[in-house]
This record gives C-alpha cells, structure tokens and sequence, in this order.
C-alpha cells in the first residue's frame, strides 16, 4: 500500500502546513472552525488515515493488546477460547486498538515473550488466560506497572482472592453447579450426586463446593455418599461409577464437574444397562460441543465468555488509566444452564 | 515500560555514535570487527532491543501479519482453528514478527476492515481463513498488490484452481475419504455408505467425490444406493437412516462427511437397534474432540493444521518475495485416519 496518501499530501492539498493537518487530527481546538473545516475536507477527499506506528512513536504506544494463545488440548474444555478472542477483539476493536496474539512457552520461562514484547514495544498490555496457581505473570507484571488483566483467578480462597495482583474476571464455577442441583430438584430429584476430578483441581473442588451449598440448601439426604472423585481430570479411566449404584439408595442425578467427565459416565451408565436421561438425569460443564452432539443431549452450564471478555478489557483500561497502585476489581460472572434431553423429569 | 533503555543510551554507554550502534544492528559489515564487538557488548549490558515501530517506520513494514478470526458457530467444524491460530503463530514467531487479530463482517462490508488495517500500515500481509466459493478478499488483495496466504479454496474444480489469486493451503477431501474407505475394506466390509451434507457444499462434494473414487478403485457393488445426503450440514434433522437399512443389502459401513453427521447417525443407528461400532462401522471427519468423546469413540480424519499454518506462511513469504505478478502455489494436505471403537472389524 505504497499508494496510502500521507501527511504531507494532506497539507499541500488542503494548501496548509503539516503542523495544522496534525492540529486537526491530534488538537483540533486550536484551529479556527472554518480551517478545520477545510483541512477535515482534505482528509476525506484523499482517504488519508494516521499511520499507526508514528502515531504510536509519538504517545509511546503500540495500540496493541497482548494475548497468548496456547495450543489445541485433547478433550480439554479449550474450546471455548475461541469465543473468548472473538469477544476480545470486538471489546479492543471498539477502542481503535488491535489484539496481537503470541505463544509462550508456561511458567518463568515464558515471561522472556513477555519481556521482548514490552521492551520492544510490540504491545502495550495483556490479557491473561489459563490463569492457574503460582501463575508467574500477575506478580511480574504488576512489579513492572504494565496494565494487565486476568481471565482466571491465581487463588480460588475468598478470603486472598483481593492479594491477586490486577483485575480479573472469572466464571462462579460454584454458583453453576448450584444452579444445576437446583434444576434437578426442580424435577423431582432428590438423589443428586457428584463427579468431580482428583481433589486439589481448583476448578472441581470450587464446583464440588457449589454442589455441597446446594445440597444443604435444599436438604438433600445422605449426598455426601454421593461425591465419586475421578482418577483424572478427563475421564479416560473409569470413573467406578458402580460403587454409586451399589448403593441402598443410588442417585437419580448426577452432577459432573465438566462435559468430558458427564459424557464418560454416559458410557458407565450404559455398562450398567441405565439410560441417561431417562433412568439417571446428568449435567455437565462448559456446554463444549461435544454436548450439543452427545445422545441424548447433555444440559450443561455456558460461560458468559464474550461478556467475560467485554468486561475484561474495561477493567484492563480502567487499571491503565487508574495506575499500578490502586486496588483492582475481580469480577465473577455466573454461568447459565443450557438444559438438552440428559435431564428428563424424573422417572 | 518507560525505562526501556533507547538507541541513545546505547551510543552513550558505548562511547560511540548513534549512527554507529545503528549500524551494530543493520550494517554490520561497515564496522570494525573490534568496534561491533564493543556496541554488541554495550548493547547486551543494556539490555537494549530495537522499538519495533521505529524499525517499521524506517522499513515501511509493521512485522505484523493479519489473522480474521469469526465467531464461535455452534456445532461447527471451527473447533480445530484455535489450532490453526497456534500453528500460525509458532510459523510467525520463527521469523520475528507476529500475529494481529482482527474482526470483519463477512462479504464486501469487511473489505473496509482489511483496507484500513493497510492504510494504517498496522499490518503488512493477512492469512485468510474461512474461505468460501466466490470470496471477495482474494481478487481485492490481489489488486493491490498486498501479499496473502489462503487456508481454502475459493473453487474445488481441479481446472479452476490456477485462477485463484494467491498462493494457498488446503485439505484434500476427497483423499480423505478415500483412506476411510480403505480402512473399512481392509477390515472386511464391502457395502460402505456415504452420509453428507446437502448436494452443493464445496466441501461435502468434494468429499463425496473422494468415496466414490475409492468405492470404485475397490470395486463396491452398488455403491451409489447408499448415499444419504441430508437436508443441513450439522445434522440437526433426521437424516434418514432407516432408506438405507431398508434395503435388501443393506450397508456395514458409512463414511460421514463430518463428526456431526457421524454422531447424528449414532442416534439414527440406536433407533434402528443397530450398534456403531459393532453392528454399522462409521467414520466421521475433522477429528473434533466430540470424535474423541463419543461412546464409541469414532474414527475419525484429522486435518494436519499445525503443519498447513506453518506451510502458509513460508508460502505468504515467498509470494512477498516474488512479487503480485508471480504465479502461486497451492497445496493439497491429505487428512489422517485416527482410528477408534466404531470402526471394529466387520462381524
């Protein structure tokens, strides 16, 4: 786009200097109306738009976001993430900036990315994703006053969720299970159990929490019998789902902390000549694809992700703009129940 | 990061010039080797790296390439581009530039988009995804000159190919379908349906094609009266099912044109008291994680997209070597089979 008309063009066109072509565009309330009239005229009639790099020479900013992207992981709840970067780029996109995605490789040595970004210029904040325990960037960054936010929390405890460094926004993991314990009463279960990964999973124990809350709130009998914690997070071992239906009194529901394990107690189930849906309501968690394809179809809990991602980067212009020391919001966003075929009213 | 240390800096800590330290960094052949020793040294103390926009306003280039990415589709095969996006990055990264997001309303409304993310100079080059028969980008970028990459084809008529503006990458189709057909007969079956979309999607014709050829390179009786297509790509309406089961030699396999279909014909199969897997051999395509957590899991043709991204960007380089004028490659990846539960051998 050698053709793209410049500054200089403007000025001669509109028989002005440059100085009052960058008045008009930079501080048009120095110019006389007549004159901004004229020079605005000339900017149309030639199409000419601010380069982005001196502009960004001039202000010391790129107008870029940083984001990084990780790869593709088999049957995780990743698919999503596209959604997440669609949403960020329309929030960016309606303030003049542009998302600039990169890879980097996990923990302290991938804040060497994050340092040639920064020295370099190449972006002017982040936005964090796969956010996780002792994640390493939150305290980075704040050391550096570079305005940042954080999908995700570093902490799940209440009581530190404020000694994480920045903004974040976050799914209420156990407002979601909550709300599915409280569809199946709604239908007339009682018996409503829960599958979870290993414990220590910040993600399971805060949804196995949600589940716990619910429970007691509509007195649910006997549930603590009903927790099954699985040997991984996927569901690729077997979940020992008949130690459940052994029981004197086995569930009628069951809550899985995600679609992955939901789905795989589909295939349990049928070992057990039970027929989710029908003989044993189940929801799942992320409302992935898989739940839309599963049969019967899999009632699952959606992530707000394009709202997450609006809110994300107002907090992250509002941190910006508010500097490195003030205290910084997070924000939890409650998930919604799509509800399929997998939770018939009870038998 | 205002404490960046600058050019300047450099000169200064050095004890040289600033014209020296620049030709340090882009003409190192003019120095001394003892005085570009010296700079280097002074350049690593200081930890200095060159701004990426004053280097792009000296070489008119951003090191930006544009990616457009489109809204999460339900159902849809979109689940591997976070993927594609990864593999571009690593691609990009490799030569020291970087990815730009970037959002556009589909057909001609989005030309504005990519004009003003030229004009802007914010990005040099774009990689085009979700290409589709009659896309408006390709013959536009072409026109001015401005170097892009295409993952897709805007037409899958052999003969047509070479007019397509631009180099590209895609998946071949039809060999794909081909190898899922190979697999069945190797495992015993002889009657092999085909399930696709509605007659006049690019892809599912294409796919179509690939069975066909295999059904005859095999010699398959009768072939042709299994074919279903159905009345929506995704598989939301019946396909059905039971027109092929009614027949006198009913099929023991059936290729699906994706993993939606596939799965679609899962539930149609149960209706029928068939089993996939066991009674009907079934393979789907794109190898979606639904593929990988169906009970049975389903054999499925995976998209090598990691290598077409890296593939697409030595291609976009060469053709911005080569110049608008030059004539451009396109190239064909064949997808692999993963093998799973629903392909058992035939009973």
């Amino acid at each position: 786009m050698s053709g793209a008309p410049t500054l200089h063009q403007v000025a001669r066109h509109a028989g002005v200097s440059r100085q009052t072509v960058s008045n008009a565009l930079n501080a048009p309330e120095r110019l006389h109306p007549d004159t901004l009239r004229h020079v605005k005229a000339a900017i149309d009639e030639l199409g000419y738009r601010p380069d982005t790099r001196a502009r960004g020479l001039r202000t010391r900013s790129s107008g870029l976001v940083g984001y990084c992207v990780l790869g593709h992981q088999a049957g995780s709840v990743n698919t999503f993430m596209d959604e997440f970067l669609h949403g960020l780029c329309n929030a960016v996109e309606r303030t003049g900036r542009h998302v600039l995605v990169f890879t980097a490789p996990p923990g302290r040595p991938g804040l060497e990315v994050y340092d040639d970004l920064l020295a370099r210029r190449t972006v002017d904040s982040f936005v964090l994703s796969h956010t996780h325990p002792g994640d390493v960037r939150h305290d980075w960054l704040a050391d550096r006053g570079v305005p940042f936010v954080s999908f995700g929390r570093t902490t799940r405890t209440p009581a530190s969720a404020g000694d994480q460094p920045g903004p974040w926004v976050d799914v209420d993991g156990a407002a979601g299970t909550a709300e599915a314990v409280a569809h199946l009463v709604a239908r007339g279960h009682r018996r409503v159990g829960f599958l979870g990964p290993p414990e220590g999973s910040p993600v399971g124990d805060e949804r196995l929490a949600g589940w716990r809350r619910a429970c007691r709130q509509h007195d649910l009998p006997n549930s603590e019998s009903l927790v099954l914690r699985c040997h991984d997070e996927q569901g690729n071992t077997p979940l020992g789902l008949p130690r459940l239906f052994e029981l004197a009194e086995p569930p009628t529901a069951l809550v899985a902390a995600n679609d992955a394990l939901a789905l795989a107690c589909y295939t349990e189930l049928a070992a057990l000549d039970l027929r989710p849906g029908r003989d044993v309501a189940v929801t799942g968690f992320d409302d992935t694809p898989s739940a839309r394809t599963a049969a019967p179809g899999l009632s699952s809990l959606r992530q707000p992700v394009e709202r997450l991602a609006d809110r994300a980067i107002t907090l992250l212009d509002d941190a910006a703009a508010r500097g490195p020391h003030a205290e910084h919001p997070g924000e939890l966003f409650t998930p919604e129940l799509v509800v399929r075929d997998s939770t018939a009213p009870a038998a």
